[in-house]
């Protein structure tokens, strides 16, 4: 089971308000959204936003109602096919660059399905033997909001005209710099019973840290121009081998959506506020910046000893506090105080198994154990995170060329 | 200049009527398009249905109102970068492959530009010197209301769920199965003067023929089952070099939209009808069917010759007699009588240019002749054609390959 | 049957002296190349210089000493797999792209084979009934012959320090500049049954012409200079639409093997003469420069017609005059009189079936017909052409982005 | 820099003598191969033997001659950008894939090349302060004499002729069936400054290791075939994501070089051995078999814990006794006992990093750190690795899909 529940109140009520949460904001997220911006997929790593809500739908109804529904039907037979992402026990799905050809269902189509499951769902909620199932399906719909978000920015971006989803009056504060230090020694890592985790942040374990140090803030867009402005995307000495051989083939010269002095937002082509998180960046750019800077990445463990502080279990570094996604509002990096918030994180390490790590039984087993190759971890939230999804063991995973999402990075040091 | 007038009425109220129907037909044929369905593209050879709207509207605007419409103002001055095609000369434009992902405009925007552009053009509907380019705007967009047409099929193809954009009733009668035999000699090639036509069905001049026959019928769906059922797509004798190599690549095995025993059509998933003309093939797979049985492919000579009977100025085939596109109702091959209609049909001609052929000068000249390599005339009409839009010297012309269209195959005989 | 033998005198003592010339040149021509050298196989379309040896070896044993041979035993049971080209009824074989994995069988082995083969020849060179096929033979080595020295050619030039076959003194002679006139009307066109021809050059037909006329002078090097120098890689006005997608794509500004003002030969790296016909360019190029000429490219009637002269029998422009392949010198293009030699010429006419053109039966009738689709026409002989494989009616054919061959122009104009 | 030098004999002798041994081995290894063999590239991965043998030969002349020569003389200016591999440091270079077209310098030039760097090295060998860089040549010309084993069997493979490089009599035992035991706890990992290190296997810190067991033993081809008929390939629980997409684009259902009861040797085609273990596997199914097994891979920690035995310093694991490149014979994986030789091993470490590593300054800290990204760490050695080369420190590294080299597993578990 990916995840278990421990100190969060044990009542039905909270999973009922929960779930009525989690499932208005998604619909929320759409609602500026016309019928054909729903429908775009911009590229295979993307979904349409349609896609999301209607996924996102099929995961409560296969594994909570289908499975422990008590003689529930599938509200539609055929659909499972085109809304199953990637779950290979689930059966044949549509070709994930097909997506974007999915005029029909309709939007309403999608919304009514959503009533009726929601609807369905209501018995199931105070069943609390399936607390850790519905708390993954929160889990999972909140990341799928965040993918919705980052999808939907990249497919208007493709517009020439350039369109916005909000009007957004962007700001952005400088924040503090100074250095988190750590001596070293045995630090505990990953998830330590206290709420819902995924899978792949257990089992907890230690790991052993030399000392290092953290940036207390993140680095900017002003930065980020002078690392251009001194050729950095030019400067094959600073680049991994695989990151050269991109900027040589996709001709990068800047973080994902820059143009001139503006980049693209959710608000369409704004101007960049320099003292911003620099965001959309890939590992290889992130890795070239901290060569560039005489710094490094952190590894995970250095990233989550800061995060939890020196006693492991009380959060040093409150994973409430930063900026990221409450309601449908436009996500926009500003510079939050804390380790969490505007961008995650790249660190240098893989996004590999922990010990004794093993896959949960069944088709929920698929969602992380199998993407454990190639991959690197990041940490902290973005702004597009859903706050209550935010931990100090949480780990996101992408490929090293990967940029559509809020990506960023805090430099580290040795000590 | 593309066209000439010649045999047609000469009063500008002829102009004003073809426009409004021309114009409206267009518009309906969206009308059971969902704003998504309008948007999607499937392949880059195909565009979304708004993007065709908008297209041809790009094309009145900026060949008539913008060149000739004393003093007009471009409704938006970003959009002709979004919806040019490919007119080089009228400067840069969107990537091909990126039209599907235009959500903005809406399809309201752009249908209030339409508007926009129908109540200026009436200024220059009586304006006889521009006759000839108002008629290549007709053409042009009913060329784009097929390409529509074919092209919405195929992007409801994608969908798994098969969606229908109308109600069918398919019905097919068996064609009379006769030759039309041609003693050879001299025969009047290409556009006599007698009515519109594009710059590349001229100048009209002469071809030696020797003596032929021409199938009174199309090949039919149930004579290519044969051909399937005798190891067609098996065997390498009967194809050419190139599509042996399509064949094994793609791995095809059946017309494009074939399923068992149904294929897709604008009305979804339906039994297919043995007696109906075969659609949706390439030229390689025409020339093999034609090997497979012992004839072979007119040359587009050979077919107009037959089109105009033995005195060349009589039109021996009257164009107007076949399935084709009338109004919003969905386009069906059903098996009609005389050479037009129902589908385009391979010839084994290159499509080249005719003897002291010249483009139009500026950009209108992009029309024709610069496709002049690689792709073969097909002659005809398909039930997908406006009606007044066939004629014997018609050129349509594709890749070997391409099958999205209504394309089927007329066989040839010496004589 | 592909050839058929008239006005040749029809002892046999003709042919074993033609096959011991055949033979004995294709061997003199990899006598510069190392083991190594003809191995490289550069690209798809080129093959080794050994395989070249190799596979004409396998026609002879396959379609002469197997079929013919009373008896004869395969030399080695595995090389037909490795050695059959594109022959589908021949069975399977080797993919194209693996041909330069072959560094076995040795040169050494590959020539124990062919003496193995040219001794049993012996007893097939006075079957009359086989002159046919023998001829076939003979035209395919040499076909070979040109395609080795071109396939080298483009295999040293990948080579950074460009390694030179042989020590060439390039020498160029400004061509007569004048046009042949012809006055139209109806051309004897295709194999007049006055000696060996491919299938693809018959039936002997008749084509209907304009009056127009065509130079009788090469396109030369310093007219291509100027062509650039004016912009014509630029200029998409004056491209096809296939071909400025190829130049873009490709990032073509310059023929072939042109690099400042040397291009790469069989004698390496040298200076461009001026004078010397332009060579390595693709139909593409060959069109825009025509159209940026203010002329064009000849059909391959036009081109036929007047190498024919009025009398259609015989031959006005001898192909005995020009530079070509006499023996193993290094093949270069240097200003020759008449039509034949320099380089091939390309036509603005489709690789496309004569009226009434049936493929020969067997495995030889994969010789030509199969390849009628998409390339187009070229006439006339290059320098790499054996002489006696020249004559009016002889049709090569390439894709028109091709241009790894002897290619060049030769412009037409209407009257 | 790189390496450092401790335990060995200090005497100049020594260096004398290895190099002699080195340089002659890389000779030896191309004795038996033709001139065009030698000069074969098969794919990018992969490098022409002759390519090898010039490549080391650079290295030498640039970063020893060169630099620290004395007014040392290129022996050829032009050959640097030919020969260098991918150091950015010192210049432009080839592109990858056109190694395979270096047919000239002949093997004769390159064998000259290297007597004349032969020649100018003696004065160095005697130079101390040299010996860090000198032992670096040593053990890059070792890693390519590995790749020239891997590279020629990769390219004859694919000769469908199936030609052998040696005669072999192929022998394999089956190895003790044993697990050794690690109680976990701090283990000492890297280069523990006891000798010659590649810089990424420094610096020496230490490791936090839970209970765990290593298998005494490879897995073998018998194994490997239960996997296979058990439905490995075709279970798509059992891979990693990338893995099955992998698994389903290339129809992988077998180990590289597998072909019915064969697999391909350096002495050709030859009956598999299910005792020997299993080689030319990718990470990818490495992992699933694994789990298929029930098992897991060990990290590149826990390998190198039980290689060093508890105490750390004294090799518990000897590397000399296995089954290494010894001399030039065919290189074969036969079952040895201790964990080098036979194949490299899979870690499920991703090649990242030690906590401070800083590569070397100049061209040679190229050498390792800037291929830290998407790759995974293989311990032990092959039996094509220089005996010398094996060490518990050594990290080896491929892409998961890579699978040309003698790569295997060895199975751990948790205690």
């Amino acid at each position: 089971m990916p995840g278990v529940q421990a100190n969060r109140p044990a009542e039905a009520g909270d999973l009922q308000e929960e779930y009525a949460r989690v499932r208005a904001l998604s619909e929320a997220l759409v609602e500026p959204l016309s019928e054909a911006d729903a429908t775009l997929q911009s590229m295979e790593d993307a979904s349409p936003a349609k896609w999301h809500l209607a996924h996102v739908t099929w995961f409560w109804e296969t594994f909570l109602l289908r499975d422990h529904g008590n003689g529930y039907q599938l509200y539609d037979d055929d659909w499972p096919f085109v809304f199953n992402s990637y779950y290979e026990a689930e059966g044949e799905r549509i070709a994930r660059f097909s997506r974007g050809m999915l005029s029909r269902p309709t939007l309403q189509d999608l919304l009514s399905w959503r009533a009726h499951v929601d609807e369905a769902m209501q018995q199931l909620l105070d069943r609390e033997e399936l607390r850790p199932l519905i708390e993954l399906g929160f889990a999972h719909e909140q990341q799928h909001q965040e993918l919705l978000l980052t999808d939907i920015k990249h497919a208007l971006f493709q517009n020439p005209l350039g369109p916005a989803m909000w009007d957004t009056t962007p700001a952005a504060r400088k924040q503090a710099d100074d250095w988190y230090e750590h001596p070293g020694g045995i630090a505990r890592i990953g998830h330590q019973a206290d709420g819902f985790a995924f899978d792949n942040e257990g089992p907890a374990h230690r790991a052993l840290l030399e000392p290092f140090a953290l940036s207390s803030r993140l680095v900017t867009n002003g930065e980020w121009a002078e690392f251009i402005a001194d050729g950095g995307y030019e400067t094959a000495a600073l680049w991994l081998s695989d990151g050269w051989g991109w900027v040589q083939e996709k001709k990068i010269g800047a973080p994902s959506y820059w143009r001139g002095q503006q980049h693209f937002t959710h608000g369409g082509w704004q101007d960049r506020n320099p003292d911003a998180p620099v965001t959309h960046i890939s590992y290889y750019e992130a890795d070239a910046f901290a060569t560039w800077a005489g710094r490094r990445l952190p590894t995970e463990f250095e990233w989550e000893a800061i995060a939890r502080g020196q006693e492991g279990e009380l959060a040093a570094h409150d994973p409430s506090g930063g900026n990221q996604l409450d309601d449908a509002s436009p996500p926009l990096p500003i510079g939050s105080d804390g380790l969490f918030g505007d961008c995650w994180q790249f660190t240098r390490s893989g996004y590999l198994p922990y010990p004794r790590f093993r896959p949960a039984e069944g088709a929920v087993g698929e969602y992380n154990g199998k993407f454990m190759s190639g991959q690197f971890v990041l940490k902290g939230a973005s702004c597009a995170t859903s706050r209550g999804h935010s931990r100090a063991s949480y780990r996101n995973f992408f490929y090293p060329h990967q940029r559509w999402q809020f990506t960023g990075l805090r430099l580290a040091k040795d000590l």
